[in-house]
């Protein structure tokens, strides 16, 4: 932590699209943001609702002409400022993100975006190209890859301390009050339960989460999936449980469980991976742990700064063990880097040695196609259907 | 308790095909018939192999005469005697239950007999013809389904306090060294691991169990699976890991798994059940504790003995709470109604009390009917397969 | 297992005293005796009062000549007959512990005693000289010694994996609904309430067991303590809560807790203990693992039967890893060991083998000095006080 | 949450006194201040030596004006500024908290202050009356009364919902790496662990942390305590353990646990508490439940924002329940509150909304009092002290 004390020559200045006061989503990136100090929050269009824009820039200090109505606008000014904003966050629904991104993007502007990246496949492929062309940073914040314990997992996979992987249990599955249940009033549905943002968003919302977790821990991207998707809420016009079985190319099978309706789970994020010599289990409510099983030998419960995890852990750990991290702080890790990238591009630096480990544009894209072949085998009843 | 005290008018004598010193399964059966003092054990045909008849029968103080190498002389020896025994215990390979189970219940002799009930559909509805026709009392050991915590879980999906049931989550999934691997040795393969014994075994295994607490806590039993299985341990050649989908015909869905290549996981039973109004969890490796999650309301650790708990499930727990009572006392429990089922069949009384609660003939069908759809819906690969 | 399946070339012939059919204590050797199969119960005196001998008698198919009333004519009687009992069972108040098992070791009978070992001193010292005159086997019950993790902890500390002892914290401090409260009636008082079988009876009962298992564990007596002891439930006339601090006199420090008004708490029995290389922690409630805590390294959850646990502690669990084993079959190893002790004994062979690793007589002299220390200690305002 | 959006009028401006690069409480302060974006840290005197307050304001980017060596003169500097900073965080060692926190008062700056509050009751009782004399707002950093779930306990407390408290069992007891063991060099000891800093400093570390719980919790303040205390690294000159107990007025009793070699322990604070009707247990490692325990019924897992927990608990949570919020927001709170309550008392509200439930001077003078008690008890031999 020392050594990283002095890297960043300057705060990086960031604006919003989305997350007015009225989203839960817009508060936590900020405490992610500003928990580290590395960025300062000078201007945003947080809503579509000016009386939201204008409530949520009093509250957060942004000046008056940097609370902007509209992303566009925002974006021109911005980048006409000497002290425009270095990066955006894109905190709106999914069904815009690929507009506002490309228009940053275009702006030079660097991106740190929500998942899902996008609605449709066709989206995905589109932002990835504008990514590629703009050579800005674009970070999808699947922060749960900020955890300590997620990256110690990931890198046990990679040291061949599990073997060979079999088996990939996930799960993001939880059942709170906000989720299990439709409102009486239909048109205060969150946006999640539109029917027109997709009757499969639960893939977008958890599952994709769930979905990159796989992917960034184990390396490893399944070539098929079966989908077994319901929906139990009454008056409810999406799918609200999903579960998908996976193929993998090596022989490898999982599973991913998606649901709004595993009543009583407050957060429901978790996984188990076997491989032929050990496995891990890790759930995000008992986080600060990662337990580890070989074969014969006792499970070890695997804690961050203890011997045997890296530099890597222990620094995306910011006490010893036992002062409870918990998520804002594994966020504050993806903000973290993404600053660290960031100041390397703008610097002529090797900005990968950062972007590396973070969720990219092209993992966005990748959990676009799980759900599209989810949705396919949905809708023939449940056959295997190649992802991708 | 007390008022238990002096039900048992008589100690019962019981007999045991199977279960020879080399056996763990035997000295399970042995410690749970043995601890509440009403079974004793004065007979058996312990195994194939005459020499561990021997050893066994003198380990256990048989009486030489009552040490049978042939399960149809003991049969027909036992019943003849005065104090022949009133039951048997069948902890043999299921290949040969069924012929096993009907020479006891033809001879007049009740039968408690180990799972999964027969290998093939056709043996188990012979069975179940062979059990009406005798009168006899059948009780099939799925032994789990004596935990106090699982007997409570079965009340309160009863009563309605999950709600309508939505999702059922069920698995059975372990790894052990034992499980995990292939002897070097092929023919020192447990009868488990013998392909003739049927590639799917591990559902007849560590998946009957499952399926039938499924259909013992809930009451529902599915109408269609789809099957996903998989074949790991190099040199194997039975499947050791299986993913099944279930429907339920009011629209529930269903997971199980079952597995020995769960590496490190030492037990690995365990189920979640949601309904739209509250939850259950419960591990057999934590399994003195039942976890209830009602929406909005803190999660509850419910124990037997405490206020909220039925007389039944008080009963089936021989400690107030905090006495950890384990596997073998919950075992025990069955064996301990299989008793009192006896005697009061013998004695003209209803047997019925006691029965309803215990794993049946029909309860071993319904496992081997899961058992063939799933066979059928792997070979199809993974197609939605009736069952029954 | 199977190692030991044909040592026992007889079952023992085992009576009780006290442990009628309405008293829990009776109920829990039962079955800890019966587990294993090598004992029969073939006579008792269960109760001072006629009719709960008989009930109880009748219950447990007790032949009617072998129903006594009376200890000192059980005694006798047994003795004489050739089919006599091997071992008494003692589970009576601990105010006639001496007497009884004075006259069962001089009739020539082996003891088997509920702790604590006596009410006085005095008695516990005559008690120890009887025992050594009558060269018969007496094993005091301080049962959570047959947990295997228990022998685990003690082996570990023994292999100096823990390093030199700086601390241990036990506690046995439940607070269930039947100690922690009096009942309306002040006549129906269970014994350990009443005033005439000492104030401090908290410290015989649930103290006495934990203080065994401090010198059970780590082979240290302490030298010293202090008590701060008290009364908290209305109209209770004994101490129902105890804290005690004790010196050992290599510089260790140690404490114990011993309650009836731990509210909530179910069991309560537990142990941290520190060296300077690495702790270990276990409770009952959860006492299949032990917890094993080296300085910098993760946790390690050891659990019978794992690579890295002895034989002693394999055997001691009967099981492989994940089968719960609870808290009889753990009281189950203390009569097997007594069985083997006693065949040993009466055989002319090593009985120590099997007693080395039982709590004997003078553990229950070390625990009634431990309780008289403290009542002088408590009585003297918490002075410190030697033990002994 | 949406509620307090826009009650902050302004940012406040923070400067530190201590708290360096190399200090780890620094870092902990700026993330909890950070977070949620009320402060700007603006000026420091990091540190006596020069480098490290040159090296930490850079990384900070403190302006080289308000990159103080001399926390006097930047008392005066800031007072005079018309952007001078509204509070003052002191993370210095003990023993010159009297002299910095008075010198801000006096300079008219509010202060927010680590434990223990003063090295001497001398010194405590001074404060107090500069405190008074200021009229400036004092806060006491005993962050973990921030938790959710610790603000919950007090509240069930004060409700009645634990009847009369009988016992109350508080520890803090660690014992990682860094304190369970003495440098090489015993010129680099942490300052804690310096003679010349006091023998028992331990409590005035952890052991202050807990004590203040107590408090906190329970509104009870123990009249008298015996403490037994102990050193156990080799080469260390001051206490490593203390095990103290205590009396209340009213007859409860309690113990305190501070230790630095209970080996393993992450980090070790946690408590039980115990009254007539439930009792309640919480630990920091596991800080997001509080476990709540009524005579005869079920455990809960009481968790923040679900039904039956307050607007202030719920607030205390920045998410709904199931996202970890870990040690920095419950750190956050007490930050925010203090922020809340210096806007109220300079723009002329009413702070003590916010003061009345923030550790003020007066518990940090309790918190000496403690001290001065058990070192007087440890020097007589472990006698019962009056406190205070």
């Amino acid at each position: 932590m020392k050594q990283e004390f002095i890297k960043f020559g300057r705060r990086l200045r960031v604006g919003m699209v989305g997350g007015g006061f009225d989203s839960v989503i817009g508060e936590t990136h900020r405490l992610a943001f500003q928990a580290d100090g590395h960025w300062d929050l000078v201007a945003g269009a947080f809503s579509i609702n000016p009386v939201v824009c204008e409530e949520t820039a009093k509250g957060l200090f942004i000046a008056d002409d940097r609370n902007y109505t509209d992303y566009r606008e925002m974006a021109l000014k911005e980048a006409a400022r000497a002290d425009g904003i270095d990066a955006v966050v894109i905190a709106t629904p999914p069904g815009i993100h690929n507009a506002v991104a490309e228009t940053f993007l275009d702006a030079g502007i660097h991106v740190i975006c929500e998942k899902p990246l996008t609605r449709t496949v066709e989206e995905a492929r589109q932002l990835e190209q504008a990514v590629a062309r703009s050579g800005k940073i674009f970070v999808l914040t699947h922060c749960y890859s900020g955890f300590p314990m997620v990256r110690q997992a990931r890198e046990l996979v990679a040291s061949g301390a599990l073997g060979k992987i079999r088996l990939i249990d996930m799960e993001f599955a939880g059942g709170s009050p906000g989720v299990s249940e439709e409102p009486e009033d239909l048109s205060k549905r969150h946006w999640r339960f539109q029917p027109q943002n997709g009757k499969e968003m639960i893939l977008g919302e958890v599952g994709s989460h769930a979905y990159h977790m796989v992917r960034y821990i184990t390396g490893m991207t399944p070539t098929r999936l079966s989908a077994f998707m319901q929906t139990f809420v009454p008056r409810r016009e999406v799918y609200d449980n999903a579960f998908l079985n996976f193929e993998f190319a090596d022989g490898a099978a999982g599973r991913l469980w998606s649901s709004y309706v595993a009543t009583g789970t407050q957060h429901g994020l978790g996984f188990r991976i076997y491989g032929d010599k050990a496995a891990i289990e890790w759930h995000e409510e008992d986080g600060e742990y990662l337990r580890f099983r070989p074969l014969r030998e006792p499970e070890t419960m695997l804690r961050a700064g203890q011997d045997g995890t890296s530099n890597f852990v222990g620094y995306s750990a910011r006490f010893r063990p036992g002062h409870t991290e918990g998520y804002i702080l594994a966020f504050a890790n993806i903000y973290r880097e993404a600053a660290l990238a960031i100041i390397q591009a703008e610097t002529g630096g090797d900005s990968t040695q950062y972007t590396s480990g973070l969720p990219s544009v092209s993992d966005g894209l990748a959990g676009v196609l799980m759900i599209d072949a989810a949705a396919a085998s949905a809708n023939a009843g449940g056959t295997w259907v190649d992802i991708g």
